[in-house]
C-alpha cells in the first residue's frame, strides 16, 4: 500500500466515515460505522474513532482531519462558526484540535476539526452548516455558481470569488417529508415501498409542479396530498411520491424566488436524492450538473493542505 | 324543562358533542364524550350515540341533526361532498339519513347528516371541509366576507351572496406544529409548558413577522426555530411560541397573498386558538371580529329548519 498521507473523517450526526488518503489525495481505503455524534454515549468520541481505525493510527503518523457535526456543541469539541462569506483558505486558518489518546492514555496525536459556517438571511435570522462547507469546497465549483446538497436538511449555497461561500440557506424538506409521512394524517392514505414505476414518476412530477406553484402557501398546498388520495386522483402507492414532489417543488420554488436569477445548479451528494432533485430542478427549467462523489474527502484533503498539515507529514 | 325541538350533534374526528335545543334554538343542555369517528370501533356509531343521550331519545320525539366527520367515508354513512359555491338552503336539500335503533333493534328514528363541501383551488386541486360549513352558516356572516376557523387543519372561507360559501382553503398549520414539536429536530431545543409571559408573547410576535415575510420559503423559514435556539436569541421556554408564530405567520401570509384584497376577517372557534390568530392577523394589519361560540349548534338548527325538520316536530 502506498504511504498514507491523511486520515480524513466525515463525522456527522449518525455516521462516522473514515478514509485513508495517499500523497495525491486519492482514497486508499474507506470504512464507516454508526458512530455519529448522536450515537456516541458520554462523550466517548476517542473510543469511537479507535474502534474504527486504531490500526491506521498505529501504522502511520499521518495527520487526522475531520469535518461535520463532530465540531458542534454536541460533538467532541465545539469549533466556533465562521461568518460567511468564507473561503477554504480562511477556514483552514481556523481549524481546532483535540488530542487523540492512542496508547496508554498519552496524547499521541491531534485531530483537526473544520469549523462550521454561519450567515444571516435577508430576514435577519441565522443559518448554519457543518460539514457541507467542506463538501462544497471539495467539489471545486466555479466562482459565482450555486450548488444544492440534498439531505434531511438540504443546503443551497451561493459562491463568490475564488469559490468562497457567500451565503446559504437550509431547507428542512427531508425532515418535513419524514414527519408528515410517519406522524401526520397525510401518511394514513399512503402505501409505502411500491416498486418505482410510471405512476410514481408521474405523481412526483405533478407534486413538483404543484409545489412550485403553491410554495407561497405550503401549509395549504400540502393538504392536496390528502385530497388527491381522498378523491382517487393519486393512487395510495404513488401518494408518497406526490408529497415528496410537493415538498421538493416548494423548496425549489422558494429558493429561486427573490434570489438572483439562476440558470444552473450543481448537485452534490447521495445519488438517489440527487436524481429526485435533478428532476425537480429540470421541471423548474434549471440546468443541472453533478459534482464528484468524493467531494467531502477532497474538501478535507484541500483543507489539510491549506493548513500546512500535509507538508508536515510528507 | 321547556320542550326540546332538536338534538344537535357536532360529531367530529375525536369527540361527539350533543346539544338539546328549545323551540327558539337555544341550548337546554349539552353533553360530550370522546366518541368521535376515530374513537368508535367497528362502526358502532349507534351505541356511541345511545351511550351519550339514550335518555333524550327516550323522552322526546324531536329530530336529530348531525354535522362533521360522521358524514365522511370513515363515519356512519358517507354524505357526498357538495361543490362550492353552496348555500345553507342547498345543503339542507342534500341531508342524508341513517336509522337510529332506539329500542329492541327497531329503526325508531332518523339521524340527519349534513353534507361536506368540496372546491377546486386555483392550482386545480380539491379542498374539502366537513362540519366547518355548518359552523360558518351558523355564524351568520355578511355576504362577501371572509372567515377563519382555527384548528388542527384551519379553514379560510370566502363567502358570496346570501352567505353562500364561495370557496375555501385548508391549512395544515396546527398539525404541522404538532409533528414538528413532537417529532422533528425543532422540538429538541424546546421547553414546553412554561407559564405564558412577555417572552412568549414577544417570541410569538417575532415568529409571526418572520412567517409573514418568509412564507414563500417555509421549509427554510422553519429552520430559524432551530438557529434562534442554537444562537440563544430565543429562550427554550419561548421557542414553542416562536415556531407557532412562524407557522401562523406563514398561514396568514399565504392565505392573503394573491387572494382578493382583504380588510377584515371573522374568527370562529376555540377561544385560545382564536386569540393567537387574532394577534397574527393584527400584525398583518387586518381587522378581526369574533363569531358566536354557538355557531355549530346554530348552524345545525338553521339546517334543520331549512330542511323542514323543525316544523314536523313542533
Amino acid at each position: 500500500m502506498p504511504d498514507p498521507h491523511l486520515i480524513a473523517l466525515d463525522w456527522g450526526t449518525s455516521n462516522l466515515r473514515a478514509s485513508l488518503l495517499d500523497a495525491r489525495g486519492q482514497t486508499l481505503e474507506t470504512r464507516s460505522a454508526p458512530g455519529g455524534v448522536m450515537a456516541v454515549q458520554g462523550g466517548q468520541f476517542g473510543q469511537a474513532l479507535l474502534a474504527l481505525c486504531a490500526d491506521w493510527l498505529a501504522q502511520t503518523r499521518c495527520p487526522l482531519m475531520a469535518s461535520g457535526m463532530i465540531g458542534s456543541r454536541q460533538g467532541w469539541r465545539e469549533a466556533p462558526y465562521l461568518d460567511a462569506p468564507t473561503s477554504l483558505a480562511q477556514a483552514a486558518r481556523q481549524l481546532i484540535t483535540v488530542p487523540v489518546m492512542v496508547v496508554d492514555g498519552r496524547a499521541e496525536r491531534l485531530l483537526h476539526i473544520a469549523p462550521g459556517l454561519r450567515c444571516l438571511d435577508s430576514a435577519g435570522e441565522f443559518d448554519v452548516m457543518r460539514g457541507e462547507e467542506t463538501q462544497i469546497w471539495g467539489a471545486d465549483l466555479p466562482a459565482h455558481s450555486c450548488c444544492v446538497l440534498p439531505g434531511t436538511h438540504s443546503k443551497w449555497a451561493w459562491l463568490g470569488e475564488g469559490g468562497a461561500i457567500r451565503h446559504f440557506k437550509t431547507f428542512m424538506t427531508g425532515e418535513l417529508y419524514g414527519v408528515l409521512t410517519q406522524h401526520s394524517i397525510l401518511g394514513r392514505l399512503m402505501v409505502f415501498g411500491a416498486e418505482p414505476g410510471a405512476s410514481q414518476h408521474e405523481a412526483f412530477a405533478a407534486g413538483v409542479r404543484l409545489g412550485l406553484r403553491g410554495h407561497a402557501e405550503l401549509p395549504h398546498t400540502l393538504f392536496a396530498a390528502r385530497t388527491a388520495g381522498l378523491m382517487g386522483r393519486v393512487a395510495p402507492e404513488a401518494l408518497p411520491d406526490f408529497l415528496s414532489g410537493i415538498l421538493l417543488g416548494a423548496e425549489v420554488g422558494g429558493a429561486t424566488a427573490g434570489a438572483e436569477p439562476l440558470q444552473q445548479v450543481t448537485l452534490i451528494g447521495d445519488e438517489a436524492l440527487c436524481q429526485r432533485y435533478a428532476l425537480a430542478l429540470a421541471i423548474k427549467g434549471l440546468a443541472v450538473s453533478r459534482a464528484s462523489d468524493y467531494a467531502t474527502t477532497r474538501g478535507q484533503w484541500l483543507l489539510a493542505g491549506a493548513a500546512g498539515l500535509l507538508g508536515a507529514a510528507a
